[in-house]
């Protein structure tokens, strides 16, 4: 009889642990039983599975006992602090939080461009930030076929990447629009970042600012996007620029992606290329405006890209439009594949 | 005594035409008398002007006649149709519509970047699209001062650059949600472009087409950017690449710009500069979260520019965030300018 695991998904009430438990339902593993841990706030809830519930227990280190398996969305301190106590107990860690990602002994994986450094893992494997995800579902294939040069990203990313709060935000700020509020009197305690200062409304607004500022005028979103990419690609080389912002979106984050391959190509090439890729969507055909949207991505697996276009003065440059639902591929979903393909790989 | 002018204003009730009749209020022209003209249904309105009201007149060949300064906002098949007419009757004719900009015998100018050229004109200026007018009053002090090789733009356009019905449908569709209806129940009718066959919601949405698209799977608006620049800047050799997106926001373009320089600089040279380009306000600083915004553009004629960074791998490499009120400086203001302009030129 093959194993089957025990999965313990810390940060299980947030907007990102939801969808991880939803996942697990229909995920291609063997599991025994799914723990639900959370903040003492949430101690006692209930949430759906199959057809049970689960109780909501409390994020300690004991409560990693027996687990086999241990996806991490509470936060960066959260994993800082309980990651090492779930991975002394045995348990293989998943984290959605930036804390490990640069950390050179945690694979940072994108399951359809680099599954084979899972074999690496020393206990921890870190998932990688919402928009890098979809950006190398979209460009490595590219980068396999043709090189990749340079990469010019500038993002436009839904509320739901802060979570919860970031979501109700959105909505009480449209909903005060709607019942008469003037627009510079809107309500902001959150967005663009709720560990900064200043709070400004993001509805009817594009806030050039996602997580704080860094180095060099860079946000830290941005930094994660240009070393994140270096990392998965394994290709320190890769010169990337990224601007990130948000916009007045619930889910499904969209990017205009420019890029300078190595070889030269053309739009169709690239067109059944994407068609072929593993976990990508085309939509792409003017004639029928058909594009991807951030809407219609939501609550769907795949990465979607279209507007594929050569740049009028550089044969080597193209542009792309690549969609994709962030709590999904994104984060929870991501996560489920890195755990079902280190079964697969019989790394658990 | 000198001159006093009899100033027409084509497509008066419009979301542009509003803000011309607005802004003719403080304009640096002597003025004899304001005519609003529109079509048929809107005869008979009244519009406030100083310590008095216009009746709306119906837009006619022969409604030009005494007009010395026609301002057309009212599309490009009525400046095509009335433009000629209003200079048969000696009217000099600023169009705010995209009719006659590529037509080499039209003068395409923002003021604070080519008002020489408004000595050629032939009795049609043209007056730039929104999101190119912003672009440029950040590029061509860089331009003048470092030289520009290559432009790379990704827009955050607001949904008022397609008149007052695109300001309604994001506001109907923002109310319905209010009310319960799920995004993909949304109706939309207008956006992305109202000549198009099919309609998206813009609500909680980004969507990758404005106006409808054109060669190489590029939309019209994107070719807009890339050949009104070349024309703007006098020199076809930049390179120019426009990806254009609608997202949910009431006024205000956000563009971010990624561009290549000829000659070495630094991001405190480029800041000193923008702070005293004219028509240009800078908003640059991550310690304090300051940077532009759409929701503070609105109602201000300036362009704000901040975010202002150098490529990590190009040291002639920069990004910019630039903001405007597509309204004002995009559309009216800049219409307003021009027709200052061409008076201070003694050109009227």
């Amino acid at each position: 009889m093959s194993k089957s695991y025990t999965i313990a998904v810390a940060g299980a009430t947030g907007a990102v642990g939801t969808k991880i438990v939803e996942l697990l339902n229909g995920a291609n593993l063997p599991i025994k039983e799914v723990k639900a841990l959370a903040s003492k706030r949430s101690v006692g809830k209930t949430i759906p599975f199959k057809d049970t519930t689960i109780v909501v227990e409390e994020l300690t280190a004991e409560a990693f006992t027996g687990v086999d398996i241990a996806i991490f969305s509470a936060g960066g301190s959260l994993s800082e602090k309980f990651a090492p106590e779930a991975v002394k107990r045995g348990a293989v860690v998943i984290d959605n939080t930036s804390h490990y990602r640069m950390d050179e002994n945690v694979p940072l994986v994108v399951p359809e461009v680099n599954p084979e450094s899972l074999r690496d893992h020393q206990g921890i494997i870190a998932n990688p930030n919402c928009s890098t995800i979809q950006m190398m579902v979209a460009l490595e294939p590219i980068r396999q076929a043709f090189g990749l040069e340079k990469i010019v990203v500038s993002t436009y990313q839904a509320v739901s990447g802060a979570g919860a709060q970031g979501i109700a935000e959105l909505e009480n700020q449209v909903k005060a629009y709607s019942e008469g509020t003037p627009l510079k009197e809107l309500k902001a305690e959150v967005l663009p970042s709720a560990g900064d200062k200043k709070h400004y409304p993001i509805a009817f607004n594009a806030l050039p600012q996602i997580d704080v500022f860094g180095e060099d005028g860079y946000t830290l979103e941005e930094w994660k996007m240009i070393n994140e990419t270096k990392k998965i690609m394994s290709d320190d080389t890769i010169k990337v620029a990224a601007t990130c912002v948000r916009i007045p979106v619930v889910s499904g984050h969209s990017e205009s992606i420019y890029i300078e391959v190595e070889k030269e190509t053309n739009v169709k090439a690239l067109q059944e290329l994407l068609a072929n890729a593993p976990g990508v969507v085309l939509q792409d055909d003017p004639s029928q405006q058909l594009y991807p949207q951030a809407i219609n991505s939501i609550d769907d697996k795949a990465t979607f890209v279209g507007r594929i276009r050569r740049d009028l003065d550089n044969p080597k440059g193209f542009h792309l439009w690549v969609v994709s639902d962030n709590l999904l591929k994104g984060a929870a979903w991501n996560s489920i594949q890195i755990a079902e393909k280190m079964h697969a790989l019989k790394l658990l």
